[in-house]
């Protein structure tokens, strides 16, 4: 049974943010959070409202667009301004103002950044702690406070570090989660000042951990808090971050769970979720970040469960147990080598029956599509993030062939500037198909090649297929797929459209990135009209 | 002063050579053995003579090519099979003649593994590992034993896994390295294993811990076995290995000499090695594995010691060492500021710095160069992953004007496909500009409209200026910014250039990503140009 009282807090929207190459949009983390909450997080941290314009619209969209089944929202902030009154900064204001029934602020517990960057005295920072804490907990919310830079302070000054936490508590916070801000701890030393704490705050009071990866300790920094007594992870999907990143919260429950024993996600009875879907959510997040996983990642990895072939190949065969630290399907992982092609085939099985296709009665047909499906991954495709293009490759498979709306005869992309910098870009196409038994010849313009292949192909195929008016793209995505190449690389493109009531998801690949655009664009098309029940004229 | 009983003990050329992706030639090895020498390791484990081929050509080599200053070639190999003698077996045979004076066997500790894959008794297991070492001793050889599995086998029969370390160590083996070979461990189970082993194999023993990283902790378990009493670690640059990888040798020895104050390298005064040279050996061993480096890596990454947060930037500059865990000069590595849409003066101010133009002498420069950032970046430029794009904005700004080492007339590209499905595409790029005194125009093929322009501009540019011939696009990264928006959203394109020595990064930005592509291709081209002193022709 999962402990309902021990906390997992996820800040990927807000720290994990900080990574060098991570730009989060709103739109991103509206996308996010229901896959935090599908894993059983208890805390989103969605930013900080008021001082990052996009936070407060993200909030405030998704008070309205968001339905959490496990987590709360938390908004992130600081402790007032020293010298003023917590009800009139602003700062503080914006927090209750986003309407996030959790508030987390941080606050100083290192005696010299008080003096040094806040500039202020070990008193106020303390008076400051105490009047942001009380106010928010007066405006009905749960108050979790960040003690940045905890455990450096505890070294400098451990009676002032100790104050600080002792402050907030007094003052109302739920949990005070200890901050490694720098990230350069050891566990040891976690261990260490934790039960120190552990020993003047009392043993009702919650304390929580934060660690940074700065000495590749982060994730056992977290374990040893919890050892020692916090209740309340904080962490990262990916361990994403600034500079060596924050605690990989997925390596942190995945250990709590199967090492430990410890059930830290929440779970709801017969919903897909928790720790089983741990490796899928992770991919998921990994291409709303447009981050490449890293294959070598604990637990979720493409190689995590990678064996070479060798020495133990036919012993693996008879005793898997014996060559694996835990059953890589606990976290939706894969052994690779030697059960691949059946982990594959169950997988791609269920996934047929959810499209609504029974393939266990068509084993060949499976069997084809396994093969398909593993030879389109070795070459760049993938189908996790394009349920539309994995679905025609089936139907091509149990049908014979994927339909036939239209016949293509040619396409050309321009795109030139006539003028040196600053003088506007020009993108035109041209479209040649047959479709409803006439040659069609579509020539479109757009504001890059792709929008112009685009408005070509719509505008061929509307006088035919009027159905395809309510279709509009909504997301549009690029990776590059091999680092080493720079512009030889493969391209994999992957499409998002929407007929205004559901939307689906299509990938092309290739090393020419139109033509990769293309296959995503022909292919949404043909599955649209699929969808909607059309057929081809 | 250095601890010259403690063991440093790298596997990247055997265990490391493991990983998904890192196929080592011979060549490879001996450029890779000296770096590990110069940084100062005690051992360098070299592959598996007699099972491997090149492994055996490489310790022939070895022999004769290299001059390793402080570190001893290990052969690694296995203890003889059941039922024969070591003298007779020509797998144990073949670790003498590799002549490498320590050789290194893996001998089974976990019963199961005995029984199951072994497929032998445990008293002969025994016998094996006995015989084994005995016979290497008497030829003259260092002894190291790995025994496998020994974390797993000790939860199952610790009796038995004890007295397999005992065997070894009665046979003569120097150190018995504990292999955590499924990498499940978490610190504190490793400490209580090896604190019970030292109270059974005496004071004298030398133990060893050789930790994987499935569970996240295999820096932390390889401390763990030091604080209790392992005085040899063996890990891999870079933390490469099979599925998660090995310990990171890197931040293990990071660790063990800034934060436990432990001196584990091996120096030569006045010679540079060492803990400084961390980060270039880093780079330069992951140049030659051909695996791109982890930004994230803690100690040596490239985002290790980077800033985002603008918020502190102001702090950083008077404090920096409220902000870092550890002085990134220490390991080689520098403090970077990311130019971030959080930043502000202080921070660009720095970033100026960094790049050798003190811009607080000139605080109308820097309040301009501060706007063109912010303005930029709500215009969807990044600065913080496009130094040289930033760096050209610092310059028009001081200079008053970029360099014009070209006039651009007008560019076009086209990509068309005559066929269906299946037919490839063509891209072809014309660029008409003036450098040099003459009007050039310059057509090129591609793979793709981006490929095709890059050797259009090239091309076009390389009579003028034959320095460009040696700058080559190493890396092509595309993001779209707004998610809502399909293929009219906005696009950011990073790419990154080298001229073999050094790499630089360049954005561009707009609706159209060929657009976006050119700016960035263009901006590359600048900046290496004036990098390498070339003045305008």
């Amino acid at each position: 049974m999962t402990d309902p009282t021990f906390h997992v807090y996820d800040t990927t929207l807000r720290d994990g943010a900080q990574q060098e190459g991570i730009n989060l949009s709103v739109a991103d983390k509206l996308a996010i959070a229901p896959l935090l909450d599908e894993l059983g997080v208890g805390f989103i941290e969605g930013g900080w409202p008021g001082a990052v314009p996009k936070d407060t619209e993200f909030f405030k969209r998704a008070a309205k667009e968001l339905d959490l089944r496990n987590a709360e929202l938390a908004a992130f902030g600081a402790t007032r301004k020293p010298g003023t009154r917590a009800v009139d900064d602003p700062q503080v204001r914006a927090l209750v103002d986003s309407e996030a029934s959790v508030v987390t602020v941080v606050a100083k517990s290192d005696v010299r950044h008080v003096e040094r960057a806040l500039r202020t005295t070990p008193d106020e920072n303390l008076a400051m702690i105490t009047d942001t804490v009380t106010f928010l907990r007066r405006e009905g919310r749960r108050v979790v406070v960040d003690a940045e830079h905890f455990f450096d302070g505890f070294a400098v000054d451990a009676a002032y570090a100790r104050a600080a936490v002792l402050a907030a508590f007094e003052a109302g916070a739920e949990v005070v989660a200890l901050c490694d801000t720098n990230g350069g701890m050891l566990p040891d030393q976690v261990r260490e000042v934790v039960l120190d704490l552990r020993a003047h705050v009392g043993p009702a009071a919650v304390l929580g951990m934060h660690a940074h990866n700065d000495s590749g300790c982060a994730v056992a920094n977290t374990l040893a808090a919890v050892e020692a007594g916090c209740a309340h992870v904080q962490g990262t999907v990916n361990g994403y971050g600034e500079r060596t990143g924050n605690a990989d919260l997925l390596s942190v429950v995945a250990n709590l769970e199967l090492k430990l024993g410890r059930p830290v996600l929440a779970r709801t009875e017969g919903v897909p979720g928790g720790l089983a879907e741990l490796t899928r959510i992770a991919h998921a997040i990994s291409e709303l970040t447009n981050i490449s996983p890293f294959a070598r990642q604990p637990y979720v990895g493409a190689s995590a469960f990678a064996h070479k072939a060798g020495l133990h190949a036919s012993a693996i065969k008879v005793d898997p147990d014996l060559y694996q630290h835990t059953d890589p399907g606990l976290v939706g992982n894969d052994m690779r080598m030697l059960v691949s092609d059946m982990a594959g085939r169950a997988s791609i099985e269920l996934k047929g029956r959810q499209l609504g296709y029974d393939l266990a009665e068509h084993p060949d047909v499976l069997a084809r599509l396994t093969h398909r499906v593993k030879d389109s991954e070795a070459n760049g495709y993938t189908f996790e993030a394009a349920d539309a293009s994995f679905e025609l490759l089936l139907v091509e498979e149990v049908e014979g062939r994927r339909p036939t709306y239209f016949r293509v005869e040619s396409w050309r992309a321009i795109v030139e500037r006539n003028g040196g910098r600053g003088t506007p870009a020009t993108a035109e196409a041209t479209v040649k198909l047959h479709a409803g038994g006439e040659r069609i010849v579509s020539t479109g313009e757009g504001n890059g090649p792709v929008n112009a292949l685009d408005h070509a192909l719509r505008q061929a195929l509307l006088r035919v297929y009027p159905e395809l008016g309510e279709f509009e793209l909504i997301d549009f995505k690029v990776r590059i797929l091999d680092q080493m190449h720079g512009t030889d690389a493969v391209t994999r493109v992957l499409i998002e459209t929407t007929d205004g009531e559901t939307s689906w998801s299509t990938v092309g690949v290739g090393p020419n990135l139109i033509e990769a655009s293309w296959e995503a664009l022909t292919d949404s098309t043909i599955w649209g009209l699929r969808h909607h029940g059309v057929a081809p004229r």
